[in-house]
């Protein structure tokens, strides 16, 4: 802020030279212009400091999000199952980025490839980091798992989701991170040393990570299914794909506005500051500006890409599925996640279109590959997450790379199709084969070692039966009581029936008291 | 802030005349005043920009609100279809407001009737709007469509909906915002022309919205309502009403605490700018208390609406009903919407005392007239949003309304009640009288001629059989599923049977393979 | 802020001497420093209001889970009463606390007791408080009452709910706060009088609340419980426990999601102001880092709680079970919330670790005792609250207590395993006994005068049928509709069954008409 020096007394009594008092007249007016500069030092932590804090429990709620979104996407003998992930999802990622996650990812100095200082919160605050940036970026790298956990849904032993989600939280999206995000990370848009060691004098610009949150997890979970195959009668015995409907649009809807509502400190959180003025004419025009215009960009993604995916199904399917729309949505919003903060509100339009497309086209590939993931999330996160980087690629615009990877004295290149040149673009598509190599070198080899061992799919019984029964104690929902068996039963309730032991549908006796 | 030019020069020399270096002390000493101030500029735009891009979130958060309420008020077997318009609300409305609805709302210069400028956020920012502007602005659009699609709840079909959202969203709402709120806007309070031209010297005060955004949708809703007719069997064959009760509670508790939760960014975020200091001796009061006490005279109207509908339906019908409250509750922060920031805390208790009764004539109205609105969203909130200016009318208290709204030398009219005398309760009265008749004149065109082109309706078999079922690919919940139905069931499920493929109840095979 | 004074022109005068015009120069310059000063008032009131506002708004958001959570919890027979409940501590709350709650919590000057001040929020703002004070404190005494409410679920009347729920958010809540939070009261550790009659030279330390929220509501819980008794067939007759399994773990895990996001605002909003910087030789530390420091405390405690009963729990139990997870987590947070600004993160760890034991072990010896309570809520906001006060006893850090409780010139007690010495911990232990002997003393007679005037308990046949269907008007989900009966059925249906009338489960008749 204070970017002149605040006051220095000897140059001020210089100036004011034979007057009355000159030395104790300067010192009056210096003392008063230091004071004032060190309230604008505090003012600017503590407008940032609660910028980013409000941010981050934004992003917080998305984990709120999946768990709901991942509960209704599933069938009701898996909610408690696929939820419980979602809880874990944040708890062992907060333990595990507090001890290790966080350095991996941003401790600095480090090298290229991964950083190793602020182990345990070591030396933090510092003028780099403070509490509030550990907090925001763990929220960050617990939608990466959460993601992960929607891929893999129904089938997956839990043991199997604690030893993932551990080594994915803690391991494989810190070190993807560093390299895009940390000021020494090799891919980095902002990187701390010559701007000539910039990759293709550009570096990958991926703002709130298409690439580095929802690539990662997607790639995660294309492998976790791929390996683990698809639920029972997902594809009928002539290979047709069989919908598994998710027991509840309620949960579905809910868990996708929460996400689009939490997007809203995922996208423009990402600027990490908002009292940051840029060098312009006018001065209503700053880093404030920047930040409406990431959360505008993003909403109007996520509107293409829903409205897109109504109009298409409707023709494609013949029905308007609420569904489907908020996956395409969802679709768009993973997309205009890595240039939010760098295109036009019209280019966001053209990002949410084209990613209701990727989607569809995703979701067909996989029906015919007999890829099954419960919540289109590999194709999703995956897909509409590697065109968001291409898409950036295409349409970052001069004037606002400029304003926020900034290199002094030295344009940048920026957008293809926006006369930009094509090093940004390249940078992006080595991203994208960075990102698709990295995750796969390492998950890959997990998610193997896992079946291997045995500890990766439930069995077939468990399945059949549903994980909540056979591993987490019970039937997710119980509308109506077993003290309730003497009484006359009034209103609408589920019928009850005891699990008969046996693995033949035997009889059930009709009487009253076994069917209320 | 910076009242006073931040330095100048030339004076500064004159004044320390003889000095040292008179003119080289005094830019010393000016650059700095200029530095300090441009640095209260940036923290100006950071703090306001950070404050009303999380009240637009909150807003937001409202849009789930109203889809879990209304979920929660519909039966079962449209769940989806009321989801789904809530989702398009969002989603239409955000490329209608961004191509031309914030233009036609906010776009000056322009006439008293429509703004003209700003389409596509042409222009923006600008020293009135950034983003921010816009965001918090179409958080406001959609509530409005959101409102309109519970008074045609179970019977609309799809087209119908797409159609007369994108109208009200992007053409009846937008005028009325600039009618009311744009500086150009002939009702407006704070219009920038002469007071001379103010409606009655006054200007109607409709603060957050009971007039612009609740009563325009809840008009928008009767009339929908109103040519549609009630849904089958709300009215049995002798007249008399019949409960189709709403298919989850748990859902409407739900939808009513994120709407009061949203409403904090609905009420006291309409103050756009935190960072206002008032002109009063003591330096603790500022805009920022009449925003805190906006969040408290919202907070008790909902409050005392909720409680007034909890007795007066105990006594009423016999028993405490959670729904009638929330509804209770939601009228009590319609009404409040109109005059939060004007009135004291004590009269806003008067206000949701006397909106929990409105709310309750009304349905007894409604249920005379026979009309059916599932959400009760007429008389929510075009009777609660109407009381709600008239309630302004008459308390509203001098010393808030002159810091508000602010005519330089010149005393405002206030609350009639409060010694204000009659003029700004009869721009209220004209307010509404103008909303109606506009509301009218628009959507209820649209509803008949939708009606004559057989496009508003459903067919009664889809009626009777749910559209969800017909339209929109399933059913919302499903609670057992199909690979299971060769295993024995365990625990508590619900009962599947299969659609007939005729009209009439044929018998059921009562064995065991059917009835699981 | 502004620590030392804008400007006083004589002064400066008398410096500038002879100069061309030194008065005129000198009252130049103040002016402009007068200005500075003032602006900086005004941007600390703004970003001040701005965190608390947002922060209460937060902590009202809680009050949203704890009515999902409840609701998950107990059985659907119950669901509308359990929300209504917690829909009513929020009404009621407003009006009690508007009228005289925040007066005895908070009125200044007043007595060690109880406050007496600030009634209807008269004289409410002033350099103490603003509105937004009122709002926050509002949203916490709300918490208190919800709490209460889950260890008393499923078989209260509701009217003795209103009577409880008005006594304890208005009196016994706010004199507990006042004797620990207010700056008259007896044992704060912030009080405004001579130092020396600090309670041990201390003062207790419950920064946001373990004990003056948790546990009064903990507590009152058990009073509650025990009085009433446990529901029926909780244990049967040989007095085995028999759970009674909540209906819905999608609402549980969305309640305590919603309890997690809401903690930001209790525990890191409980600074109340985030502009205050700290006497440190790194500007970059200030109350904005002990902030974020408490949102990571905070973080890591929930965190390791949840992971403990996940672990511990598989081993007891023998399967993961999302609730119980939850309910740790929430331990956890509980437990965390009297000492989250003064401790490490490490020690944050540790908190949570024992908490999710001291649950455990409470929740062992409630069975022991057949106590019920349906939420857990004495044995979890009761027993991990007074773990955290003394948890805070021994982990309280020097530099952090000195920093957030300030007494000039004179070093504080601090924890006890930091090397404080016992003067602290022993204040915590007193302010342990003191709640229990006043929350017991003023609610333990409240629930029995309630019981000997058989207003506390409903019936035995309204707890088999619920309370949904007796006193509110009917179950909370309908899933399937009259009006469909003479269509035929599609989809998944619950069963419908017509009440009997009779108490002896009469034969069904097997038709579809009556199934369906």
């Amino acid at each position: 802020m204070a970017n002149i020096p605040a006051c220095e007394v000897e140059q001020l009594t210089t100036l004011l030279g034979s007057t009355g008092n000159a030395s104790m007249a300067a010192e009056y007016i210096c003392t008063r212009f230091i004071n004032t500069s060190n309230n604008f030092t505090n003012v600017s932590y503590a407008i940032d400091n609660t910028y980013l804090l409000f941010s981050a429990y934004l992003v917080f709620a998305m984990q709120l999000g999946f768990a709901m979104l991942c509960a209704g996407s599933v069938r009701a003998k898996n909610t408690m199952n696929i939820m419980l992930t979602n809880v874990l999802d944040a708890a062992a990622g907060g333990l595990s980025y507090y001890i290790f996650g966080f350095a991996f990812a941003f401790g600095v100095p480090s090298n290229g490839f991964i950083g190793k200082h602020h182990f345990g919160l070591n030396n933090i605050p510092n003028p780099d980091f403070d509490y509030s940036s550990f907090l925001y970026q763990w929220a960050f790298a617990i939608a990466a798992a959460g993601i992960t956990s929607g891929s893999i849904a129904e089938r997956t032993q839990f043991v199997a989701y604690l030893i993932y989600s551990s080594f994915l939280t803690g391991f494989v999206y810190p070190v993807v991170s560093h390299w895009v995000w940390s000021h020494d990370g090799w891919a980095s848009a902002s990187r701390n040393s010559e701007s000539a060691s910039l990759l293709f004098d550009s570096g990958a610009i991926d703002f709130a990570g298409s690439g580095v949150v929802h690539m990662v997890g997607g790639i995660a979970g294309l492998w976790g299914a791929l390996i683990e195959g698809p639920r029972i009668g997902r594809f009928d015995r002539s290979g047709r794909s069989v919908a598994l409907r998710g027991h509840s649009s309620s949960l579905v809807v809910l868990g996708t506005f929460l996400l689009w509502f939490g997007w809203y400190g995922f996208n423009p959180g990402s600027f990490l500051k908002i009292l940051v003025s840029y060098d312009t004419p006018n001065d209503y025009y700053g880093q404030w500006s920047a930040i409406g215009r990431t959360a505008v960009t993003t909403t109007l993604a996520g509107c293409t890409a829903g409205l897109t995916t109504l109009f298409s199904r409707r023709l494609l399917v013949g029905h308007w599925n609420v569904t489907d729309v908020c996956n395409g949505l969802l679709g768009g919003l993973a997309a205009i996640t890595s240039g939010c903060a760098v295109v036009e509100p019209w280019a966001a339009i053209v990002c949410g279109f084209i990613a209701a497309w990727v989607l569809i086209g995703f979701n067909k590939l996989a029906e015919k590959c007999k890829y099954d993931d419960p919540l289109e999330a590999a194709q999703l996160h995956g897909g509409c997450g590697a065109w968001g980087l291409l898409f950036t690629g295409m349409f970052a615009k001069k004037q606002y790379v400029n304003e926020i990877y900034v290199i002094p004295n030295r344009p940048r290149p920026y957008g293809l199709f926006m006369g930009g040149g094509g090093k940004l673009f390249a940078a992006q598509i080595i991203q994208i084969l960075v990102i698709i190599g990295w995750v796969s070198a390492t998950m890959g080899p997990l998610f193997y070692i896992l079946k291997r061992l045995k500890l990766l799919r439930v069995s077939k019984e468990d399945e059949m039966a549903g994980m909540d029964m056979t591993q987490h104690g019970g039937f997710a929902y119980v509308y109506h009581d077993d003290d309730d068996s003497t009484h006359p039963p009034t209103g609408f309730m589920m019928r009850r029936i005891e699990p008969s032991g046996t693995t033949t549908p035997g009889p059930i006796n009709g009487s009253t008291n076994n069917v209320v």
